[in-house]
């Protein structure tokens, strides 16, 4: 009944509950009614409790391609724009909706970079039972990840990799509406997932993006079609910006390498850097470094030559090195380890994502919650992947904790977590390609 | 993946994101999620941004007539319930879901205690176009709306009618999500409707309810399938909780009898009283009365018949007199008044209840806000109803107001309310009765 009344909207040109009403019922918000319900959240006009009953009707009735576009744009218009302009070589960024053991951007962010783009990668801490990029780097002894702007410029020009945290300048209305979407029951919508990446991404200002859309078991997106679904969005709100945009579907049912956790996963990315490192995690690191390449318009570079011949590796030094950062100091290890031995002999056929990295997290490796601290050793090694043999009672997963009292939850993560038998599928690592 | 997670719900048995997302996801909540969710949120546990998600998820998903019932009685179960057991007449009472010109508990009360019952109606004040018996009981010089429970009490055993504010603790978790559903666009939501008002109902103690419950343009329900789902979902609730419950399914298409307003009614009312009226109020209170009659096992008495012989009228007077009211006092009147001529002649085919609310509330007799102030003397007055045959220039309506400058807000209101031509077609007042 209220847009007969009065309803106390006061010099606001919209009432927030007839805005609610449009997307409960089914309709589509106008461009108008976005940009301003994105303001008016971003001032305080829109109250938590109203945008939470909006995020609930979105992620159950949808929106158009054009009500997500519009979404994207008045949140990147809540804050300010890097201007990239000053930086020669061409931008080109990756973001990973997140994964287990995904540490991806610390080899490829300086293999980029050797292979003469820029990577201004503005990246996020982990939450729950995926890691974040910001948590590995900050295991090596010095590295700091707030850099001012004139500083990110500055490292983007001399060393062409930076990776460091966003500052609070940009989408003020993405990180305001994020926090309220993860106490509301509303994060899994994909209008406001893939509204919340590229705005974001957008703002950074990168001429190009490369999106690594994670599918399986320790992904945000269970299903393939899911995963499509968002990459689509994503990749046509990246075009529609001018941001020259593509993305991949990569497996996650398993864990990515042979590591989950902090400085874990930096000494396997050293591993990479050098020209070796587990199979995978060369594989997916050199598709993306080729598909940013193609996006800064370099494609007559191998990015496998870079990582061969140590250029990538000298960009790292120099990119540790540039935030404070030594990269000879010696990474800290857990002071307790417990290793689970096979129970059977046989290939395994399955080793689950989602308990590998909840394992983890509950080693010590991430958070419950923003502020709390991690810890750099903990994590989980796998000694066997999914095609590989073992023997009953050889080391299956080692366990690194600082406190031994973390192993009893841990192994309840892992309880029926991989399967040893004689059949093994194995299933490609990129799913899909979307362009 | 909040489950597999301490999401920080500190000593809580349940996680709100968890309940959230069941009901999000189309499941159902169990009785322990229920009785959590209404207690913590009741004492602030769980906040209001999570409780407008669920809200809304309950309005798009919908919930089972097992998980109404239950979230009926965690509702009852957060605050006290009357103890009538001391009153020796059996106990009656009628809800209406609001309408306009719907005075019919004015005369009602003290009819149906006239004819041997005992009538306990807390009742509430008018937000929006419909208005609130208390607003217009308060036109009557002296009359007083909070009575202590003592004077409750005292009142219904002595004069056997009350009509009186609910005090602070009925039912105070629906008091605390009725106006967080208010701001979020979660008002309408029939297992949210029927909980919240079975809720104060069934806390309220009395042994027998008729529900009236309005269709058409001026009440909540727009149509009759909808109407029916709520009688439906109020009548097992009551019946559930022991409380002889009956709905009525009644007309709001055009506004009750010829006048809408606090005064205006009242007055309206008095005609009633004395044994004259309009033909559609009286209908309505004779209808209503025999089920509160028959619910309270009296079925040997004609309410009829205590309207005609002045016996409603001297409960009335008393239960007046009880509040502190002067039942011989004049009632304000408005200072201003608008005529608004019939344009042509013919035979009024519709009146639209709705514009007439929104006009009556624009000339003051409503607010926009709880805190807000009503006018006693404001209103609309009908001079021809539907079915009524008029003259071109005659007084269709008549508008009252304490200031002339609210006329041309409420004239709008009335544009294009009412057709007048050559065919009419009469709809019955009451349209279905549910038991």
């Amino acid at each position: 009944m209220s847009e007969a009344f009065d309803t106390g909207r006061g010099s606001e040109p919209f009432d927030t509950v007839d805005v609610i009403r449009t997307k409960r019922d089914g309709g589509t918000l106008d461009d108008a009614q976005i940009d301003w319900v994105i303001d008016a959240y971003t001032r305080g006009a829109v109250a938590d409790e109203q945008m939470s009953a909006l995020a609930m009707a979105i992620l159950l009735r949808g929106m158009s391609g054009a009500e997500i576009a519009r979404w994207t744009a008045a949140m990147i218009a809540s804050g300010e724009t890097l201007d990239l302009s000053s930086v020669t070589r061409p931008t080109t960024d990756k973001h990973s909706t997140g994964g287990v053991g995904d540490k991806i951007t610390l080899p490829l962010a300086p293999l980029v970079a050797a292979c003469g783009a820029a990577v201004p990668q503005l990246s996020g801490r982990g939450l729950g039972h995926t890691g974040g990029t910001l948590d590995k780097l900050e295991s090596i002894p010095g590295w700091r990840a707030q850099l001012s702007n004139d500083e990110f410029l500055r490292q983007l020009g001399s060393v062409g990799a930076v990776v460091c945290a966003a500052g609070d300048g940009l989408a003020p209305a993405d990180r305001k509406l994020y926090a309220l979407r993860d106490v509301t029951g509303t994060v899994e919508a994909i209008p406001l997932i893939a509204s919340s990446i590229m705005s974001k991404k957008i703002a950074e200002g990168s001429s190009a993006l490369v999106l690594d859309v994670k599918v399986g078991t320790g992904a945000f997106m269970k299903s393939v079609d899911d995963a499509r679904e968002l990459a689509r969005t994503m990749v046509a709100l990246g075009t529609e910006h001018g941001t020259h945009t593509v993305a991949l579907l990569t497996d996650m049912s398993t864990p990515l390498g042979l590591t989950a956790g902090n400085a874990l996963e930096v000494r396997e990315s050293l591993e990479v850097l050098a020209g070796g490192g587990p199979s995978d995690v060369v594989t997916l690191t050199l598709a993306l470094a080729r598909e940013m390449l193609a996006g800064a318009g370099l494609v007559d570079v191998d990015p496998a030559d870079a990582l061969r011949d140590g250029r990538a590796m000298d960009v790292w030094r120099a990119m540790i090195t540039a935030q404070g950062g030594d990269p000879s100091a010696a990474l800290p290890v857990a002071r307790e380890t417990h290793t689970v031995p096979a129970p059977t002999s046989g290939t395994v056929a399955r080793l689950d994502a989602l308990a590998v990295g909840v394992a983890a997290w509950r080693l010590g490796a991430g958070r419950a919650r923003k502020e709390d601290a991690v810890s750099a050793g903990a994590g989980v090694v796998l000694h066997a992947k999914p095609g590989d043999t073992v023997q009953a009672g050889q080391p299956l997963l080692e366990l690194h904790a600082d406190d031994a009292g973390r192993f009893d939850r841990a192994l309840d993560a892992l309880h029926g977590a991989y399967d040893i038998g004689t059949v093994y599928e194995p299933s490609p690592l990129i799913l899909d390609r979307i362009a």
